[in-house]
């Protein structure tokens, strides 16, 4: 089954805007065994939608449009469908509704805009939106599916997940394709792919094998196609434990799991709690940590301590260890980790300190530079880190290399494995 | 003049990676005055090239290809771009010459591979590549210029540096294109679109208006298209001067500002400081202000208290006041204010309190309920903002609000303006 993203809007042609939309329809659409034929992005104009339109659905079993929903002028994709599925638009009652609820919701008046948003085409079936005023729409024609959505990337996801998708898969019949991540750290993608070589050549023409790296971890993705999900499950599976009784040690986690919901879950299993005491990462962790719904079950809160006076005054660093060996050291991410458990009241503690760049390195400390403790009652285990020129990337591998040093910690504790 | 923008890789397709190339050269072909007609991305797929070039070649004055070139098997785009300009390879001593020094500068060994990418079409032009093995190509059919480019981002883009943007400048006379972004917050988009009707009905027919919507501001893009640049300067400037004098209090920055960059200029400016408390941002302002290289300048650090027992311990939080008004609280988040910017001993203090959601809210307080406290020596000023129902959204619209919080009391003390 194919299908093509046609991306509408002025801002993605000029590059203000990044296109994440198409790569998140892309790997979701990919992902239930759709095939994506091609990405177009366009003009928010009437000849090139339609021109667009003319060629790419008789070319493909769907076409889903983002952009040009929103309430203002220069949107113009309703009007624009409207002319080419030959029908007009109408008062719709449920666009009306789902928009005045978002609205109200926010104790904001519905204004003349607003209003506009209820306006739906008569031919098409209404896809709700859960977090905004414009209303996704499903078209046919001969066949081919065309959804139209708003290009804000949460109302479009949100709309995708909740409806387009389940609705695509409930009317084409697509060929069974199993995906199965597996989540590795602690070792680079060309060491990884060294040492699992042999079992990579041995893989069953019905599995593909492909490195998605991250910072700080690696995706391995094994994509089997095969007759029913059953076998595609079976194929995978015999795979996997053979996997795992290689590199077992540096698995983290599978499919859709993040560090922080794994360590999350684990805390919240064993009653446990956490705190954080961040220098280079800069209150990163935490809000890892709290971008889970829930996460105050296990999340108590954190000493952000940028500045050394933070460190001496409010975790106890001692002055001379920082004069001694420097701040960016195992002493001080010791004293930082055990002092912010012991402050905060929690079972464990994570301290970092490092140099994230671009400056501020030295010889002996280059950028890059990141030592990193998490300290219960009984233990602390540190582990120093030399990481890139980058500083977002050095940010988020601090973050990933620190929670997955937490999830180990509560795993010996606990006697468990992932 | 007409660009189209052909990307070529599977990667893209499925969502594997992002196209930034696209954005990219969309920003930087359109500041010199190209008009990006449209961008599309296809496979590594001979038909699929050949059917989108025969119909882009026509349409545009130029179409900048990426992908594609590299040594590996399945990239055939050279092979294509033979066929269609109706020419053949040869070993070419200038992109022999350009591989060798970038291979044996790495100490490497060149290879058989490198040895292909040494197989030049006899029809077109080589643009250097100084980071890669993968000469640019530029060919020309009926007057429109056909270039193609190595896929990978650092070498495209210094391809198209060094020798792209200068050729097609020389090549082509471009109009005088200006953008101008105008940043606003604290106004939904649609009861912007009213604000400003009137102004927008009267702008002259050189410039475009366009809403660009992020979680917590809304960027406003004019585009001007001139005879020359003073020309479009010079519109431009009028319009703004108008639409300040009608939103001006919503404005907190231009073009590519971020509010943390506006915030952290400001600080370094004036030799103030910052520290935050953060309940439901998690961690977040934190995060966003230590994102920029040298905020150790004015970031001192942050008491993260998720759970109340860090409220009341650490920032003196009264439990009484919990009992009696609730944690998401004026009250709550002005004790935590201007506790915070004591205990770390900074100018300015910034409190969130609040439900991000999508669980924990109650009938009076519902999800997306958030007060916000920004407090120096002299002042506090809080405000209760009513978001919505999606964490991540309400988590960035509740950080962007606190650092325009910021702003606006730095600006009020200093007795300055944006």
């Amino acid at each position: 089954m194919k299908v093509a993203l046609l991306s509408i809007g002025d801002e993605l042609l000029i590059g203000k805007t990044v296109n994440t939309n198409a790569s998140w329809l892309g790997e979701h659409l990919s992902t239930i065994g759709f095939d994506i034929h091609c990405v177009e992005t366009i003009s928010d104009n009437r000849e090139q939608i339609i021109s667009s339109l003319n060629r790419l659905i008789p070319e493909n079993n769907a076409v889903i449009i983002t952009g040009g929903l929103g309430p203002t002028n220069d949107d113009i994709t309703k009007h624009v469908l409207c002319e080419l599925f030959n029908t007009e638009l109408e008062f719709n009652q449920q666009a009306y509704d789902g928009m005045a609820k978002y609205v109200l919701a926010r104790n904001q008046e519905i204004n003349e805009n607003n209003k506009t948003q209820a306006q739906f085409p008569k031919a098409a079936k209404l896809i709700p939106n859960p977090c905004g005023t414009a209303s996704g729409m499903w078209f046919e024609k001969n066949g081919t599916v065309v959804i139209s959505l708003p290009g804000v990337p949460h109302e479009m996801k949100a709309i995708m997940t909740e409806s387009g998708i389940p609705w695509l898969k409930a009317k084409f019949e697509l060929p069974a394709i199993y995906h199965r991540h597996v989540l590795v750290s602690n070792i680079t993608e060309s060491k990884l792919a060294e040492t699992i070589a042999d079992w990579e050549a041995q893989l069953p023409p019905q599995i593909h094998l492909a490195y998605l790296p991250s910072p700080g971890y690696v995706k391995l993705r094994m994509t089997c196609t095969a007759g029913n999900e059953a076998e595609a499950h079976r194929l995978v599976e015999n795979e996997e434990q053979k996997l795992r009784a290689i590199i077992n040690p540096f698995i983290w986690g599978f499919d859709d799991d993040t560090i922080e919901s794994v360590v999350g879950k684990l805390l919240a299993k064993y009653g446990e709690t956490v705190s954080t005491a961040e220098s280079c990462t800069g209150g990163n962790i935490s809000k890892m940590i709290t971008s889970i719904s829930g996460s105050s079950a296990y999340y108590y809160g954190s000493i952000i301590s940028y500045d050394n006076s933070v460190k001496i005054k409010q975790l106890n660093v001692n002055p001379n260890d920082i004069e001694r060996v420097g701040v960016v050291s195992e002493e001080v991410v010791k004293t930082m980790s055990s002092e912010v458990r012991k402050k905060i009241g929690t079972t464990y503690g994570i301290a970092t300190s490092g140099i994230a760049g671009p400056t501020g390195g030295t010889a002996e400390k280059p950028v890059g530079t990141v030592w990193i403790a998490v300290a219960s009652e009984q233990n602390i285990v540190t582990q120093k880190f030399m990481l890139g020129k980058e500083r977002d990337t050095n940010i988020e591998k601090a973050t990933v290399y620190a929670l997955r040093m937490l999830q180990q910690l509560i795993l010996n504790e606990h006697n468990a494995t992932v």
